[in-house]
């Protein structure tokens, strides 16, 4: 497969990962304040332009969750910057999409991983130093640093907690958009669950 | 006009600002985080079932901002409770939208409501009592008093600054959606000029 | 109400009926090929851009009834000019919406209005003259003439039966966009009843 | 590559040819009354669920082309039929795309042909036996083996002349759906060129 080959492939697994989401009522449970992204990086992307997303994120619309647009590169900035950087620790990490974080998620993906043999983590934005919060964008490299230290390895699922001005938020990882959706319709799942 | 021709009223007044927004590329740069909601209360709304907004939020694809569904009641639930909360203390506002929150911003608007003889707040988070802070839907009431305090009385523009998990964020009021939006569009403008 | 009040009660009665067809799965199948549009007219509307109408159509997606945009004034052509000329027979129609004719749904629609003491009409196209066809535009009073003369009046749900180069059509006539969706509502529950 | 990827392949060329066609406001003229829809086959497709369209159709919103929903397996019939029927006679062809169809657009696509050297075509209609007309889903094939018959193979582009409550429309052939879009969207350029 070259280049164009693959990077079609992105925009087509991006779909698929999509349709399940906007099937999943249980998902909208999960949705964050910031929305969510799903993000799927071409192999050596360097930048966020490289990176495929879904264009206005995901939100919840008449209770499902729904793509604002279509899939395009370099429609996420945040999620797109924080999968290269994991990258230069597991280069098998091509995707990945976040959501809400709160006791009870924490709770349900801790026992999720465990029962998966999935790693699990989680960044504590409390340790930030205060010279590396205030400098814009420098945040990331600290962030992904600290968590790989901490959890030995880049896990499959971590989340990270509230920060001065920053939501809390749970990001699954894995080699495409498909497996990280997977991975999140599971949670949504479980969450519903304990919650009714 | 009875309630349900009222209902109908706010509706219709709500998707003649969506649609402003729609058309003002120039917003797209006020977009925060959290999405922006735009919200219109019935006369003496009580909750957010009484307050009509715009379902999914307004985000931004292919550039524009876009609402990622109809107006619908009970679609918001912050804006919401801010502008019942507000009205105890001025009952003239039934409207509100909030945008991005940065230091540019805050000058363009201060500049604005100086030029335009607006009252201008803002909400200190860092001066909420941790017992409000930590008990849910109990930081209302609180920042609504501290920012009528401060302001004396109730401010047509005014921020919320970052608080812990909280992105910085700023709202326009007014008698309705499309007074709020083209608030909102006017500091959008002088906003992009600023950055240019 | 002035006419600025009345114009945003009808984008709002527009929302409220595009919610309920939104919502009404059934409805998907008596989608025509020319998608549907639905549309509400000020009271002494004269050209398109003085009736409102859904910006886009409504089609169907995942299987549901969905609207492209919004309400917008002047986003209907062939619905707008067809509810200006109806209303020179009948001034108390203001709003109208299109959907699938078969002869099942012929059946149906008749067996309602019989019920519900409703006027039924058609307006058949093979008695078209030549000259009436093939002149731009000019079809519109014709078929309307046609309808009134064949029904002595304007019936509240009429169809018009296939010509050349276009799809035969159903149409419901009524006050308001809520009331003639109630009518297609109904007509889709009972040929969905049909067809099981 | 194997079938899964040749799958996730098409779904993301028809977001490349979608997002192509959501940027070209020329495009808008060329929309027919019953909507756009793009399709893109799998190798061997023999039903429309191998088959890949644009969910709900392209339709014009805000006067831009503007997809309804994603790419999905199954979401087009008539053109979906119509590609599976084509390629018994040219297995090159996998993708196709319809678009409105005057006798502007007719000398506008013969005399595009003529300057790239790509076959045209058109289905007469007024052709039609009764006994095929009348027997739902018997066209197809009459259709295609009259065009393939008079144009001496399956032409890169052709129309359909209108028939008995069928609106006339323009079909673009190809290999995937970039390259059909690529067509249309030329073909788009050179009408508003005439009309202007």
């Amino acid at each position: 497969m070259n280049n164009a080959e693959k990077a079609e492939k992105i925009l087509g697994n991006l779909v698929r990962a999509v349709d399940m989401l906007q099937n999943c009522a249980e998902f909208s449970l999960l949705m964050p304040e910031v929305r969510v992204n799903l993000v799927y990086a071409l192999p050596k992307a360097r930048t966020a332009d490289e990176v495929a997303a879904v264009d206005g994120r995901i939100t919840v619309v008449q209770g499902l969750p729904h793509a604002s647009g279509l899939p395009r590169w370099g429609a996420s900035d945040h999620m797109a910057r924080l999968i290269i950087e994991v990258r230069k620790y597991d280069p098998a990490i091509n995707a990945g999409i976040n959501f809400k974080c709160d006791a009870t998620v924490i709770e349900v993906a801790k026992k999720y991983c465990a029962e998966k043999s999935l790693s699990f983590g989680w960044i504590d934005r409390t340790r930030e130093p205060a010279e590396v919060a205030e400098k814009d964008r420098s945040s990331m490299p600290w962030k992904i640093k600290q968590l790989v230290t901490s959890s030995g390895g880049v896990p499959r699922l971590f989340y990270e907690g509230e920060g001065w001005g920053k939501e809390p938020l749970f990001v699954a990882l894995g080699t495409d958009a498909v497996e990280v959706v997977n991975i999140a319709i599971e949670i949504a799942r479980r969450y519903q669950h304990r919650l009714s």
